[in-house]
């Protein structure tokens, strides 16, 4: 089956094999005469960066690249990018990678031409109406995983030295001008990637479907994108290069990131912190905490998660679900509790304030509070 | 149920009664000064209008009426309505009303500051490319009916009175920056208009749905937005005043609008031409079609219908579907067939070309030729 297809919503977005050769004519349409290549250490010496460099070249357009991303980006790389962006005169974006990548380079776009300091645009202020539109550079997401989202999101995710703590910067003109789904670009994940990501785009897409939130259109996202990752996700971990599997879960991640606009839940409220504090994967954190999260939240979510496995073609209604859940992280090779994972179980009264003054806290389907977070929490061990 | 949402996508979205009071705010952000109101000669004396006005106008919001907008609007109307435009130094449109004020609004706000002709940017072309993005105006939505999707598609759609053809006009930019779903400015529409512009949404998601187009979005989008219509399309159609109803259908309308960029096929196929010929009403027809096109379709989409019916929670798969879809029109006072519609049966060979040439007859899930549209046609007699 030969997928291509071209979207307009939530921004441009061309799927398909091979699709990565339009870049050259994609960053010349948004006005790019001499864009920055934004990847990580891991990639930029992979044949797909060396690939995308030919093309540009090919394309006749003189760039640059910057690969000083951290996994988690830090202020010191977008200070570091903002040199290399601003003395190199760029005038727009490629960002080549996973949720690292793409969200520095999302950020470099956006401050290239910003007099502001960068937290002034932290999410949830006003900062963001202060941008001069004219200082936003155009931006092209490439990525190379499937699951986190990051290249159909209006924020990018940094982390504040000083405080530690992962702060997302928002603007509307963060979100890419044109996203290219090559499903080629993934082949290359290792297994447990491709499993992480891949159940971190089912767990945007189970708690969206959950919130409380009315969002009838990110329901129905969610709903359609579960079902592409319970086909799609084993097929893609089993044979890295079916491609078929793979482009699927690059629309999978792209719904999973357009429906958590609905809300997220405790899955989310649950993993941030143990994610900051312990070192884990996101995705993978999500997937252990999965069969907890529901069993926890069970009594407000039962029917819709009734007609949810019904349409996934699961019988038994909520327990048919589960199973199926605890299943599927088996078969990806999740671990089964916070134990296997590494995570002590003595920490459990550090975590509790942190789940709860977490922003996904406030649309789970049951209303956390102190006491239901310490049961939770010693469930998941 | 008190429902109140803000979304961003396809554009920023305002759901809830009473909304239409952030008007005048809404345009001030949009550096609106001086907006033309744009609806029809029906709409004009009734209250929502002169609310409109008061609120515009407490809002210390210079403004115009233009309210000259035939059912289908013609390039007349565009004409006298730039005059106006121009004149009054307007610097944005409110458009209010069901798909012809819309679209009439839409086109006013982009031709504003063009200065080629109308038809240069007719749909299928490039000649968007060549719009002037600084002559065109922010328009802000205020939909009165649901189900047509004109207050977030990027197209409007204008009579050419030389060749007799609606012709869609094309920009990104005309889409809405900001709709405003008040489910209280639908409560007056006529019954029929209700039921109407309500199937049109279900049809838009009905073959969305069948479409052999890859776009999962679109198809979770159509998916639940057919559940909404089931839900409370017939409780609009019962009791005006419900207005947890009505807002559900607003929100059908903009999903059916949304899901339609995967595709559409045979029902629109027909009934586009049918409207033009025989002055039919679009959403109406949609509904007649719909049992006909079903049966037509049936080896290509069964399975697709079978999940469907299960998530609509219908038993019976294809069948049980079709006999909820006739029992739906009945309830909703729809005519069983085009003879009841009062569509000549003698026209069949005028219309097999002009379904043939219908844009939406290339993603019809079975390929339409000469010989089955016939028989088709004669089956929906």
């Amino acid at each position: 089956m030969k997928i291509s297809a071209q979207w307009n919503y939530p921004t441009d977005i061309r799927l398909g094999r091979g699709r990565i050769e339009e870049l050259a004519k994609i960053c010349r349409e948004l006005t790019m005469t001499n864009p920055l290549l934004v990847t990580d250490r891991g990639l930029v010496s992979l044949a797909i960066t060396r690939t995308a460099r030919e093309i540009l070249r090919d394309g006749g357009l003189e760039h640059q690249i910057f690969a000083e991303v951290d996994p988690n980006p830090t202020e010191r790389n977008v200070e570091a990018g903002l040199k290399v962006f601003r003395e190199g005169r760029h005038d727009g974006v490629v960002a080549l990678g996973g949720g690292s990548a793409m969200d520095l380079g999302k950020c470099l776009a956006f401050m290239g031409g910003q007099s502001q300091p960068l937290w002034h645009f932290a999410l949830g202020g006003d900062g963001w109406k202060d941008a001069d539109p004219s200082g936003i550079h155009p931006i092209v997401a490439l990525p190379t995983t499937a699951g986190t989202g990051a290249e159909v999101g209006y924020a990018c995710v940094i982390t504040n030295l000083e405080t530690r703590v992962k702060t997302p910067i928002f603007h509307p003109r963060l979100m890419p001008s044109v996203v290219i789904c090559d499903p080629e670009l993934t082949v290359g994940m290792p297994r447990t990637i491709t499993a992480g990501t891949g159940l971190d785009a089912f767990s945007h897409c189970l708690e969206a479907y959950c919130s409380p939130l009315y969002h009838p259109m990110a329901k129905g996202i969610a709903l359609e994108g579960m079902r592409l990752i319970k086909e799609f996700l084993p097929r893609a971990y089993r044979d890295p290069v079916d491609l078929e599997a793979r482009i699927n879960m690059m629309s999978a991640s792209i719904m999973g990131a357009v429906a958590r606009e609905k809300g997220l839940g405790a899955i989310h409220a649950v993993s941030h912190p143990i994610n900051a504090l312990f070192n884990t994967h996101h995705g993978t954190t999500n997937a252990v905490l999965m069969p907890m999260v529901l069993a926890f939240n069970r009594k407000a979510i039962d029917k819709k998660i009734d007609r949810l496995a019904s349409y996934l073609g699961l019988s038994g209604g909520f327990d048919g679900f589960c199973d199926f859940i605890t299943g599927f992280r088996e078969t990806l090779g999740i671990s089964q509790n916070l134990t296997e994972l590494g995570v002590p179980a003595d920490q459990i009264d550090v975590l509790v304030p942190l789940v709860l003054s977490d922003p996904a806290a406030a649309t789970n389907p049951v209303r956390l509070t102190e006491e239901n977070v310490g049961d939770l929490l010693r469930s998941c061990f």
